[in-house]
């Protein structure tokens, strides 16, 4: 671990530098928020990070924040939009924190049945001439982000290709033609993000820009540039002195994580003996050997969540004009989905590292409310390393797969995802945490229903 | 479900009528501490009891309060104390809450490996006169009331006849024998609880009192009328006048539950056709039918968790002296590892009952701190009712047990147990919820570790 720590300080010290022209501009009017979320982040993922990074004895960043709530994460039925439904995705779980609204799975800023488009705090603000930030570690038109800026039926369409017959996997192909332009719709996701005014956005998604816009000659990214956007993609243009608006792309979709398990292993089943095959009770039962957490070489280059946080407060900070910016930790997720357990703990360190940036900032810009939650629950579960029955005398283990990870405070860490038998774990419905800064007390109760996230940026943001 | 809020509405009534007895006694000088333990009471619980008693879009009592922590939960290991485990169960975890300090699963009021006597709040407040009162729905010998007043090598040391080659389980033999009076020891659990000068302890466990005390020709219950102890076994004796000290045992070991799954079903598992035994990929799968849930018959005379809370607050308040109550709904964990979501959600229901007595009693005594907690997370996890690779054609379910639960909002909830392959499913190391109620308010941080209770509640009790 010695060397990642290591690295890390590098990389703090680089942000450091890009934290000190935060000072330079106290603003007495602009009110601020920093919307922070980590995508698939409840309790069971906090811990697991925590017990990894700090030991279960210690506190992340987030844990120290001054104001804790729970969120009621809230979705309804596509058939039946008066129905609830417990268990929500990305798509209407950030429809919910961008508009206020709830709606059905899948979808992004419109509503369950009628398909109709919800305002979002985007919309709004750019009223106020507000600026606009949106960073994450997915592709900068998945579900999370689209859903501050974009209307579209289905999350799948997320560029000009993927409008017609998209193939989403294994034969789901997604319908995106009354989001066509051609039909009266707005387009794909990207070529929404491109006329949506947004100042700041950074992630990954190249591939989602590179194709032809719709009705046009011009690639999405060539139509960007043609908007106004400075393109980069590399993550050494993230210091550069940019001006104007900047859109910054670091890799075709998802951003590679930061760590993954020992030699790229990921969850396993326990496996049994022979003569447990014909007993539940019989035979005998090993758990998958322990593993540490290690550098993913795929991540090589990438730029980190804080640095690309550093680098939207940078570009979004004025002296007389509001921001809202929303980054987005968006692999706790997906490497949950892919049972990874090192893979999300990597990515909620990119969080935490994210929070620490944004708290610097607000100490020159008191006027920020910092807001930290997730979109929805997921699959992970600790486990304990040996099984409370452990003294009876017959193989006790998980259904499901399991990583037996190797904490540096030197004990194990069995988790555990267990929803269900595919190749990709599911949500789950628990309520999810909300944390804030010193601006968030007296602002948000101890318990709120996820659309009134919403209310809260907007009555802080807005005039 | 009419029929039960009928019944609901009644005991509440029945309650108003005791609790009108609070506002005759406002207190100026007490200060009174009444910790409320869910057992096993994580965010999967509470929010699987929201959609179910008040709709996902509600809020229970306990979802009010106005402040929110969450709570490390810290164990160690038994073999080397300084080594973190992730999961803790109700013996260890009520122990940190009891005495400040961390030990490993299964003790109760002893150091991991030592196995030296820690001092709990009850032993602190008795110096100082304060009053206790401990009430549960478990038996009152359990891990965690005997936590607050107990010290011994094993839970399952709980009376005098289980400190001799007590099997616990399968072959689990309990070795209690450190605690032997004979040796030097304290006794079981029962006889300490009549010896510790506890003033009101309400619950189940009779079984652990009809034993005939260590080197005594009195049953444990006739010693502890010796001791002073008014004895009730009746619901109906509750509400009368006892002054002294009170002892009601209403079921032999833990108190049967308010409610079961429709027909006493439990969670099943989803059933594959035939075809799906020669690939994970073939076949079909079949869910558990939907369910509602009903009143369990075994409930029938048993005094609510809210009756009994109600009479230790009456028999606990004073105009001079303070008072410590601790009040246990056991079964939501107890109905989890038995993978009985309806059980957990009747039970949850229980304690939030409990709490409006509680805050009911606050508004005439208003220095008096409400803690709502829980002592480690459990199995049950909130799945969506269709996967989210619902399109995909080929079998996809949980490879643990579901109850689908028919919620009276109209939709189906699914519950997921898959922690293991047992009879009884495994606790988690997820944080847990702390509420406050205002009292709490500038007392406690959004983030603190279990041990901190104790300071908390001795902190505000204590001069």
């Amino acid at each position: 671990m010695n060397h990642l720590w290591t690295k890390r300080l590098v990389n703090l010290l680089r942000l450091s530098a890009l934290i000190v022209a935060f000072s330079s501009s106290i603003s007495a009017s602009a009110n601020n928020v920093i919307l922070i979320i980590g995508d698939g982040m409840d309790d069971n993922q906090i811990t697991i990070a925590r017990n990894y990074l700090v030991g279960s004895n210690g506190q992340l960043l987030l844990d120290q924040l001054p104001m804790r709530s729970a969120v009621q994460v809230l979705s309804v039925d596509e058939d039946n939009p008066k129905r609830a439904i417990y268990v929500a995705d990305s798509a209407n779980s950030a429809t919910s924190m961008a508009t206020g609204g709830i709606t059905s799975p899948g979808r992004i800023g419109t509503t369950a049945g009628a398909d109709l488009d919800m305002v979002n705090i985007v919309e709004l603000a750019k009223q106020q001439d507000i600026k606009i930030g949106l960073v994450t570690t997915a592709s900068i038109t998945d579900a999370t982000p689209a859903s501050f800026y974009a209307h579209v039926n289905e999350r799948g369409c997320e560029n000009p290709e993927a409008m017609v017959n998209y193939e989403k996997y294994a034969g789901i192909v997604i319908d995106c033609s009354q989001d066509l332009k051609g039909n009266g719709g707005l387009g794909s996701i990207s070529e929404q993000l491109i006329s949506s005014g947004v100042d700041v956005a950074l992630g990954g998604g190249m591939k989602h820009f590179t194709p032809l816009a719709e009705g046009s000659e011009q690639t999405v990214l060539g139509l960007a540039e043609t908007n106004g956007y400075k393109v980069i993609s590399d993550a050494e243009q993230l210091s550069g002195d940019h001006g104007g608006k900047l859109l910054g792309l670091f890799s075709p979709s998802t951003m590679p994580v930061r760590w993954h398990g020992e030699d790229g292993r990921e969850a396993e089943k326990a496996k049994t003996s022979f003569l447990h095959r014909f007993h539940n009770m019989l035979g005998s039962v090993t758990y998958p050997e322990p593993m540490g957490c290690e550098d993913n070489p795929g991540y090589a280059g990438m730029p980190s969540l804080a640095a690309m946080t550093a680098t939207a407060l940078t570009e979004l900070q004025s002296d007389e004009a509001s921001f809202f910016l929303m980054v987005e930790s968006a692999s706790i997720d997906k490497q949950a989905h892919g049972r990874k357990a090192c893979g999300s703990i990597g990515e909620l360190q990119q969080l935490d590292e994210a929070l620490a940036v944004a708290l610097e900032f607000a100490k020159s810009s008191p006027d920020t409310l910092i807001l930290v939650t997730a979109d929805h629950g997921h699959a992970a579960q600790i486990l304990s390393e040996r099984t409370i029955y452990e003294g009876i005398d017959i193989p006790i283990y998980s259904p499901g797969y399991l990583v037996r990870v190797n904490t540096p405070e030197g004990a194990i860490m069995t988790v555990n995802y267990a929803t269900n038998n595919f190749v990709s774990e599911e949500h789950t419905g628990i309520s999810v945490p909300l944390l804030t800064n010193q601006e968030g007390i007296g602002r948000v109760s101890a318990m709120i229903r996820q659309p009134d996230i919403f209310t809260l940026v907007k009555d802080y943001l807005l005039d």
